[in-house]
């Protein structure tokens, strides 16, 4: 089951630049080990923002939100979700 | 090259119903034929709203916009366009 | 799995009474089904306001689609869908 | 008589972490107190998101202003307010 | 139990002219009539608008929406609805 | 001549308690005198909210800004303020 | 007592010319009278709008109204409308 | 004297064909007059969207009215003007 | 040539006294220098706000700047630039 | 292949000053160098505000990330991406 989820990060200019450093890392292999396991199916960057599309692919809304609380860097995000269904025109549906 | 774009549908009440469906099937044939050529990378529906969620890979920004234009339902359309471009956490791109 | 859906209903001035009326006539048939079914979990309204607050219960977001979508007002609705879970104070989840 | 509250929950960085787990746990152990009493009908988390969406039933305007205004977490919250009323095609009051 | 309805009135160009003035005279008696019973507390005209700011004194949320459902302008009407309390500071309250 | 009034408290956390508590002294006294004088003729709490709407009966647009600009708690509030004219339906104005 | 009011104009495409240059000229009437009773102090249009930001001095707020509710495009205008008072460091004020 | 001006088109569906071709055709040369005279300096599309974004150079905000008024399609747009002056990063400025 | 700025003050709460109090006072100083020379028109207040409508008077866009960014309240202001223009009901225009 | 970037810049007060003019400095060479290069083909001041509109000129959306995610003052910057693309109107495209 697919949502689209929009993060727009933004970290407060008094955070300490090692916890800073840190969090990111973090997030960063929070990030690749679900995209090994097929949980964050896409992540792309928006084009001159700090901000990203990522596309998730769960079982629930509650495996939804285990994921995304657990972001290293939800607090200093704002999100939006959406969910998402199968679209008539997709070929890989309706061929 | 990537973008995300949103597509709200709004049809008038009062288009003919021959024409509304016709429309919707020149727009579906246009579509796949725009997948199947590796251009629309993705649709999703936004569950429960007549509107989608579409991934586009375009050599430039003119390119894009004759995709868009030339959708059989833009002039019933509202569309958002965000350029994409490669996340650091990708592991398609970092490994 | 919840959803919190909001719906805003604007019928056109234009649409002929009896239309109106046999259309009203099926959204509560339509409802009132689901609600037996346990799907359409709750609705209320909107005091003052022709909109109301519904819960759905579905096992998928095209499952939850294919219920919104196919809602006979659906074309004179605009919609706002909110995936739901499990709150850690919920009695019912922490005792 | 039902009201439907959305509470955006935003705790402030600088916040000591011990107000802030003390305030987290006050808010769990009156919001579970309400439960039981019946006054706090529902409360779910947006998939995602700090913030919930609950139904209260009170008997006034004024008790549901006691209920909110005394939320430990009300002075970090935004709040939305809905009065909710019967729906005509609810079981429950048709059926 | 005090309510603060905002109306913003929208009447269609094309509604013929007799079924205009008809209309807003069955809402000038409508009005009235509840003010005589104490229901609408206070009508106030946003001045160069045609909007009004009113307050009523109702029972319950569903007997307000009874009320405001029942308004012969309701359909071209947009309301905003926000349900008030005693407030500590007011002299009649804390003398 | 009226004004509907709608203010939004937002008090900064790091306000010292003391000068908070007195603020807000001064701000119901101020309020409260005000009343006696028939200029501040009615102050609502928006229930749930830190906000209330109040009606001003002054005699000019500077009178107004005198009364609200002197408020305890100006700095830390965020002010919508509406003209209001006397409604033609108003049972005190047409009988 | 001096006002701001923005408006924005936008007549229906389907009123016939007549009208529609009849209606135009009697609202140029209508605003030229009140130029030159000194009630309508400044008229300026939005560079590039069909909207105008018209200072107006009036001896109240039903006054106000009663101007604005008159002007012959009302019924095709949006209306802002701001109090004035006198500022601090108007050299006209404080010398 | 440089303004940025983003217009976005809708043309009503009901516009006879010949008369929407006709004004098209015109929007055209009235831009391509003005292009060459040096006043309407870019003109540029947003990508995927029936909008653009233009810069102008006149000599007042009057002489700007003049040419946006004049549009043969302005009655079908809306208009955003942004007044530009020199900024002292531009080479062409500071050298 | 004539602009309609508006300008919302928002002074940080920890500003020190002494530097708040000698930044108002250049702020008028400034302002009232500009009224006396003919560029700042117009200062009226927003009743009941910490804001203020004023018209300047200049040569062109970059006059404009020029004293905008010289306020000595810019940096705690946000503004809203409008270019006006002549109206063709203005009796000073067409008498 | 063209962007319109509207960079709007808000440094926090307490940066300290020489950091503050150093990052402003370290901007200006970094617009500059880029103007020389042909990448930030315009930049423009918004009047009266601490903001600008460029026009980018780069390969893709990849590049554009890269310029704007280096600027000495992205930290400070909300920015907004407007994918541009030929106006079939432009004399440079038509003649």
């Amino acid at each position: 089951m697919l949502f689209a989820v929009t993060m727009h990060v933004n970290i407060p200019e008094d955070l300490p630049p090692v916890v800073r450093a840190e969090t990111i890392a973090r997030e960063k292999a929070y990030s690749q080990d679900l995209q090994r396991k097929g949980v964050w199916r896409h992540i792309w960057r928006h084009a001159g923002q700090y901000s990203n599309l990522s596309i998730f692919d769960v079982e629930s809304n509650d495996a939804l939100h285990e994921v995304l609380w657990n972001l290293p860097l939800f607090r200093f995000m704002t999100l939006e979700v959406v969910p998402l269904s199968a679209h008539p025109s997709d070929i890989a549906v309706t061929g």
